[in-house]
């Protein structure tokens, strides 16, 4: 086992590794930002460097710094958390020439699924389903059209080698697709470097549904069931769930062996999880997969009393998965709200600043995974979450109830966040029958902001 | 269901079973002395009423002003927490002779279970092994002399009025029985306002292992397993844990029978503890019946999965037992540390004041329950505990590294607190393996504290 570990994120995810680790009884080496120090959990690890300015290009996502205050600290492994490093195949690469385990997936499974035409020509040949669309990237207005002609409109231009919503667009018909290519292009191009991008068959009322997956070294992939991520906003997950409501036992047990063979296929090992749309009909299809742990994870750590973290850290020193597949286990019904530090009433912008005051939800079965406390100043830097409230319940209506009551409980004073977005989705009868897509949110919700961006 | 529900407690247990009453939709009144106006979770009931002063005599333990506010408030139900009026069947009788339903066992058997020398008489005749012991209780020195040369040295002098080691003394031979009887009665009188005692054969390095069960109103009495609650000080607990580590299957199954059959037989519903003393040979003898809920009853929760407060309160609405005994899980391992405000350096004396920081340890399996936050003052008036830190992991080497590891993130500054304490017992070994009698923390951690006392 690993005698110390350099932790190469921050905030909550930070200090959920380094509490794993000290159970474990393994050292623990933390980096900061300029904008990070002072951090209450840095106290917890022991070594804490600088490794440079607020600015993430310049602190976070700097190899040589990262990979420097590992050999500094004497660390034998790099756990990446999520965001950041964490899906950068190179980076792991260059970790692992440098004798320093990177904890996640080889970095050839990492670059073939970054890779989102090679993965979906995977899926295809091991049988996944996957959406209608070009075989790879459109090149010219012509052969987009072409495409779209023979899957169908509406039709999804997607960035290759993107994520988050940024460089998508979904065109109706050809005018539409003209324009939209162009803007889907230019906008790859920016926030990627990489304006390539692919067209697929738009999935109407699709619902999110991903799987949980973790391998060891020796070919052993399992997978620890589903969450249901269909709550979104812009593409940002807000409230997930397991086991995904409604979901046909048929249909639950297809999607999640149609993610192992995916990832057996790839040599994968280590946490990793494959996404799916799943429409109406319950016909389902992969998009993509996470190659890193997720921001959710805490959802299946609660259904199936994994401690994900735990295994991943074992199973990059080289241990054996500690269960098989019939093994994994799934009890009740755990739901997660993702708490963020935005203003509402201003679009959902950012809302850094400090906290004056909170109190924090408990009792059985309620979690809060933050590394927040009262006179934390939020950083304007970084992704706006701040904690995450997790439930876990025999069942979902107690599930819900008891997420509603957590979240009346929680107070947060100094900032504005997404806690009550997060009530009223909970109260909504289209939320409650387990019926939302994943455009619920922006419909229900936040209609004039639609009609803004539209604009 | 009840609609509405008073809860007669403070602290943490009124925040527990306000969360739990919030869940299941049935609404709250709150009631609380001068001393605890501005507690913070007072603000998530229904309503609250002020009942008195700080002196628990003149607020808390007040039945008339606990049971005008049940009235004014239109509540349904008192829920009595530990502590306070919860043992006391005279008050449940007034309760539900004013058509209030108290939560908790009927109030025939609260009396009968609560003189302990008829609950020893229930226990024996249904075949639940008892500490040898005088039949009754001892009036004179002479007959306290005959009954110490049957059983044989060394005796215990117990109250039959009372608990948490008031009244108690031992006595290794004729001369220290004659003073010790003396002390004890006097001591007794002075706590109990009654100075009868009895008599009991010493158990040698015993622990303490009690058996958490719930019953309804249907004569379904079921056990939740055992707790191991040997981490004492001065009769407190400081430690509890399940299941009872080193315990073999047959005496574990054998207690937890032994409990029900005793339940059943005084009439029992609601929940309630039996608690044991179990001897080196693994002999197990029925000390006493804790008619309520328990402070360590989160340690049960973790490993049943079950919501005990929740029970508590559907079985006292009429409804049956959702499960039967086969259906009663038992998974891993959980510890729980009652974090007290006292100071270590002054012999544990309490440490009231204002809580100026609290950090609060997280992440997978951690609760604490606690209705502390930092600016919080703690009350001289009440008991000293503010918290309990409980972990639940796969094995008891994960959950004590668990506990040590939540332990050290747990700051709390301003008041001192026994987290020191609890972190000196996780790391011994006689603890690590399960080698503890009840004596082990003061005669481990405390032997100067006992050379005073003995002077």
């Amino acid at each position: 086992m690993f005698k110390r570990i350099l932790i190469a994120n921050r905030g909550e995810i930070a200090l959920r590794v380094l509490r794993a680790c000290r159970e474990m009884g393994i050292e623990t080496v933390a980096v900061f930002s300029e904008a990070d120090r002072g951090s209450a959990y840095l106290e917890l690890a022991n070594e804490a460097y600088c490794i440079g300015p607020a600015k993430a290009s310049e602190s976070y996502l700097r190899y040589d710094r990262v990979i420097s205050a590992a050999e500094i600290g004497n660390a034998q492994a790099i756990h990446p958390g999520y965001g950041f490093l964490s899906e950068n195949a190179h980076f792991a690469e260059v970790c692992r020439s440098c004798q320093i385990e990177f904890i996640g997936p080889p970095h050839e499974a990492m670059a073939l699924l970054g890779d989102k035409n090679a993965a979906r020509a995977l899926a295809k040949k091991v049988g996944v389903p996957v959406v209608p669309g070009s075989e790879g990237t459109v090149e010219t207005e012509a052969e987009a059209l072409r495409v779209a002609r023979e899957i169908g409109y509406p039709v999804l231009i997607k960035a290759a080698a993107g994520g988050g919503g940024k460089g998508m667009r979904i065109a109706v018909n050809e005018h539409s697709l003209k324009s939209a290519l162009q803007q889907a292009q230019q906008e790859a191009e920016a926030a990627f470097g990489n304006g390539a991008v692919y067209l697929e068959k738009y999935i109407e009322h699709p619902r999110h549904v991903e799987v949980q997956a973790i391998g060891d070294h020796y070919g052993n992939v399992v997978h620890l069931w589903e969450r249901d991520c269909t709550i979104q906003r812009r593409h940002q997950k807000l409230i997930e769930e397991s086991p995904a409501p409604n979901l046909p036992r048929e249909v639950r047990q297809a999607i999640c062996e149609s993610a192992v063979k995916l990832l057996k296929a790839a040599n994968y090992y280590n946490a990793g999880t494959v996404e799916f749309l799943v429409d109406r009909q319950f016909n389902f299809y992969f998009i993509e997969v996470n190659a890193r742990i997720q921001v959710e994870h805490p959802v299946t750590e609660m259904v199936t009393g994994l401690d994900l973290i735990k295994l991943q850290i074992k199973v990059a020193a080289g241990e054996p998965l500690p269960f098989k597949q019939e093994d994994v286990e799934h009890r009740g019904v755990a739901i997660e709200c993702r708490i963020n530090a935005e203003d509402p009433e201003r679009g959902f912008r950012p809302s850094p600043g400090r906290i004056e005051r909170i109190f924090v939800p408990g009792g059985p079965g309620v979690r809060f995974d933050s590394h927040v406390y009262p006179g934390y100043v939020v950083s304007p830097h970084y992704d706006s979450m701040i904690g995450k409230l997790i439930v876990h319940r025999p069942t979902r209506a107690e599930a819900i109830a008891a997420m509603k009551s957590a979240l009346e409980e929680l107070r947060i004073e100094g900032i504005k966040t997404t806690v009550e977005l997060s009530k009223a989705i909970l109260s909504h009868p289209t939320f409650v029958d387990a019926r939302a897509d994943t455009t619920f949110v922006e419909r229900t919700f936040l209609p004039s902001q639609q009609q803004e961006e539209k604009k």
